[in-house]
């Protein structure tokens, strides 16, 4: 089934303890949909400005990505830069140019109407719920957001909530206002969503549902990262697992408990690979065969036999 | 198999936003025996003073722990007390009594001389390498170290380091003075052990050998951690994952890689167990039924089928 996804789609230059790097294609649109192209269609809603050229489409166009809902519009695409310098897990952010993005008003493509599978990747909630209000067939609905819209824009965050089934948020504490996260979890499913996944970074990911599925005991999921000898740039490892988690969701004929557990794996493994090599580069040029490779090395590194 | 452990036998008082308990029965040696004692024989050698009475007696001897090598000795008893107020996951030290523990010398039984395990507490390293210079036959060595003897203490440290199979360190990265985790257990394993456990909280553990165990793809196995909804008391929760998993080394009669994968298992369930109520309160009460269901919770908690 295809995912339509609505997010950014940028230009970075990051400089790593790795080095440095100037205008990689990126943006969580972009990570998101490279990573999800492995599994199933994917079908982009963003907006970029002229330096958006033949180099950049063709990034899409490799891996069929449908990029008929990204807009082009005068000026320049969205621009961010950030130094992993002093803390490899936490960027610095140095400079963020908005352009394009300003003033991105989503517009949904009819050939876009019939995904069952909706991706809000992490953009003002506003135009989350925006995009969500104009596709209400979607079977599948999950979200990501982040500290910024949590602490400054949560009206409008919570809003989104009511109508999404699954978010992505790292910082579910700061969006419950608890610390225990299994209370967190809890506080922010019950805001809407009836799963949440959070991201521990170097640790792993928790999939928590809101009621224990049938057959199991636990109501959450534990699926490991990848232990990483050398991070090259983490830019995009969160809309990287998105990407895997998503993507592996909507290729599946149905969602069992079983299948979300596959998909968490899937997501760590496309996060990981997001952080061998610089933006999208290591996304660009994955196989299959090269990814369920690493789903098994995944089940090795948690299973007792 | 036996195992023998040296460590502190100790009293606490604790705060945490769980409430506060007044001279607990504690010390990483008493963690360490009740976690282990569900799986195999222990032995101590600890010392303690003239408030070690009967009830806490009673305790090591409900659960069958050999305590012929518990010296009594005139004084009081170790005595820590601190608060998880701030933080739940950092103790803040309120007042430390070394009392009779100032003048430890551990001397070791004759009828413990047969222990083919030996596990070295967290306590002074030079006290560490004294008795493992005397347990010259033990098959298998663990130890525990904490950011305070990798601080001050590095060169005494060091020394016992080359005299074990396996380190718990939480502070892996600062032992080896290297941010990636990957990097630092490579580190120091180089400093003698051929196994590293490396916990983290609420995350769970990583074990790491030092070469790629036989048949398998991955130099490193991953435990998950409880998601739990109140930790009543984190004191402990280290000592415990190390009882629990060294426990259950020493009651297998083969040290494959399948047996140190259960082992972190188990660890990482008493290690859960232990934060559920104040001081030793949970591990005095368990039985190995509960220990095993839990396992098998663990076992839900990250395998895919």
């Amino acid at each position: 089934m295809a995912i339509t996804v609505v997010g950014s789609v940028a230009f970075d230059t990051v400089e790593t303890p790795a080095g440095r790097r100037e205008r990689c294609l990126a943006g969580a649109a972009t990570y998101f949909s490279l990573a999800a192209s492995y599994f199933t269609d994917v079908r982009v809603i963003a907006v970029v400005g002229e330096d958006f050229g033949a180099e950049q489409q063709a990034v899409f166009d490799a891996h069929k990505i449908d990029t008929r809902g990204i807009e082009r519009a005068p000026g320049k695409s969205f621009f961010w830069q950030g130094s992993y310098l002093e803390n490899i897990n936490e960027a610095k952010t140095l400079q963020t140019d908005l352009n394009v993005f300003a003033g991105f008003e989503p517009k949904i493509p009819d050939a876009y109407r019939d995904s069952q599978f909706l991706f809000l990747a992490n953009i003002d909630p506003v135009l989350q719920r925006r995009v969500r209000e104009a596709t209400p067939n979607a079977k599948l609905v999950a979200g990501d957001t982040m500290n910024y819209w949590i602490k400054d824009h949560k009206p409008a965050l919570l809003e989104v909530l009511k109508g999404l089934d699954i978010i992505n948020d790292t910082e579910a504490r700061m969006l419950a206002g608890k610390e225990n996260l299994v209370q967190a979890a809890r506080a922010v499913m019950d805001m809407g969503p009836r799963m949440l996944v959070v991201k521990h970074g170097e640790y792993g990911a928790t999939l928590f549902h809101k009621s224990i599925p049938k057959g199991h005991k636990s109501e959450s999921f534990r699926a490991p990262a990848m232990p990483l000898e050398q991070v090259v740039d983490p830019t995009g490892a969160g809309d990287s697992f998105a990407g895997g988690f998503f993507g592996y969701l909507a290729s599946q004929k149905e969602l069992t408990p079983g299948v979300f557990r596959r998909a968490m794996f899937y997501g760590s493994v496309m996060g990981s690979f997001a952080c061998e090599r610089f933006g999208t580069e290591r996304l660009q040029e994955l196989t299959r065969e090269a990814i369920d490779e690493r789903f098994h090395f995944f089940r090795e590194l948690t299973h007792l036999d």
